[in-house]
């Protein structure tokens, strides 16, 4: 059932995402002692994996619906996402951002013809926000990570990366607000061999870690990280998800990030945004921990986006 | 004839270069008014072109010349290249690096396993250590670009795009020691359909431009550009097949060099060197200034490399 309903998703949205490709670095293959194959959502319309889940969302939003428009609250990548699938579709797009949000992603936003709310950088400030302007235009409110039909497109990223290499053992995936690891971890049991899905996770945003732990959702008391896009907490559509289908989440410090941010940066030439530098960095620290875990193992890392302030660099 | 040895060369380099992916962008596409296909050597074996040359050199080597090892001088792309491509073939290199090739480039040498030898940064300066190092140990020298097994090897690039892209109106390319331009315009003339090669050169170091013109080899009096691969002058190999091939070479300031390299950083999300984005922004010029050449036809470009020290980056 899920499995079929993956598969209408991968469907619907096809025409209108790329199908990214899958890169391999001998470089990094060596350093982590492993088959690593970077599925490349860096290279995603508007530059991030979040074009999935918006545009699966708004093809299934009723004739009346489109009409009354969106409205979404995000740090960027979902922003854009949103802002470009709605021009894609015809549809006005009502986009709340915090004013941390990265000077790039606001561009982007305004480039794909969003209507563009600063507010305060809090996930309450967000939601209220959007709330306001859901009621005063009727648009329909897409959550950029806790709905059901935007974590099914969030998965069709490991879905393909599956169809490539089929046996992959390990999918590596950043969790922020948990659309794309519950997604992922759909794909991995419905389209993989016994394939396990793996988080990573800032220290200074461990939200998901400490609530696999409780078995509740945490909440960040701070969010202090260069890694921008997981500074949002899980929702209770994806949370079971994750909880029941996520083997582990690998915690990483800022100077992981950076380094294996960097890392990937020279050796495979291609520009990884913080957050998807996380990933990197956690299967390096586990593989080093766990040598034996990966040894001729094939590992899948989503490379969920490549949108840099190229301004703001931290190195 | 030409044709054959192409073909020949590219059959002998094959399982020691990777067939590199073409790019495209519907952003730049729609910022120049064209069809754009990036040729993505950046994403070569030590991160550019060169690595095909060097092969094809090193390959027709005797055996007793392979046992002697070989010499080369270069600023860095062409150095990790005969490093990576000796060390491939089991053979001795001595690479001769200008005291002002980028760091990042002379780790590459090193980790390579090659013996780096370091000079003041003048061709005069670069050919008399490599002279020497050539008598003491015999070693043959390879030019990074004034000879006719490299000018070959360079040339395979533009004949995989070719192949993948058969009706290319025009092939972009740089042009510092002249060995790319050169090879790609064989491959344009013989794989190509009435394709035209053109150079990318920057106002600082536009010595090819002005060789055209005077018919003579141009120095440069001094060559102050971002792009470090482009400082070098042409041979007495290469320049009759760009006088007779290349069309017309457009030269680039600065400042746009450098809005080129961030376009495409931005865009594509992938890294490029400046001597890349050279080409790069040649063609943004030239597109700007005759928009009727360009428009509905299918321009290819060679993205040289993506050497990068990220230490040291103009934005």
């Amino acid at each position: 059932m899920q499995k079929q309903n993956l598969l209408e998703v991968y469907d619907r949205i096809e025409p209108y995402v790329h199908n990214t490709p899958v890169m391999v670095s001998s470089a990094i293959n060596q350093i982590i002692g492993t088959s690593v194959y970077f599925k490349c959502e860096n290279f995603q319309r508007a530059g991030a994996y979040k074009i999935r889940g918006a545009t699966n969302a708004m093809l299934l939003l009723t004739h009346a619906q489109r009409k009354n428009g969106v409205v979404t609250h995000s740090s960027g990548n979902f922003a854009q996402a949103v802002a470009l699938a709605a021009k894609s579709l015809d549809i006005t797009a009502h986009i709340v951002m915090p004013s941390s949000a990265p000077e790039i992603k606001r561009v982007g936003v305004r480039e794909y013809g969003g209507h563009i709310y600063k507010c305060e950088p809090t996930l309450a400030a967000r939601q209220a926000m959007a709330d306001e302007i859901g009621q005063k235009t009727s648009a329909t409110f897409l959550h950029p990570s806790n709905d059901e039909n935007v974590i099914m497109g969030q998965g069709t990223a490991a879905l393909e990366l599956l169809r490539e290499e089929p046996k992959l053992r390990f999918i590596f995936c950043p969790v922020g607000g948990g659309g794309l690891i519950a997604g992922s971890s759909l794909a991995a049991i419905h389209f993989g061999i016994n394939c396990q899905v793996i988080g990573g996770e800032p220290f200074e945003a461990d939200d998901a870690y400490r609530s696999l732990i409780s078995g509740e959702i945490e909440g960040n008391d701070t969010a202090n990280t260069i890694a921008d896009g997981l500074k949002t907490t899980l929702g209770d559509k994806n949370f079971p998800i994750i909880k029941k289908h996520v083997s582990k989440i690998i915690r990483v410090t800022e100077n992981e990030i950076i380094a294996a941010m960097r890392l990937v940066w020279e050796r495979m030439k291609i520009i990884i945004e913080p957050s998807s530098a996380v990933t990197v960095a956690a299967l390096l620290r586990d593989a080093s921990e766990f040598p034996e875990v990966y040894r001729n193992k094939k590992v899948g890392i989503i490379i969920s986006g490549g949108n840099v302030d190229l301004n703001n660099l931290p190195f």
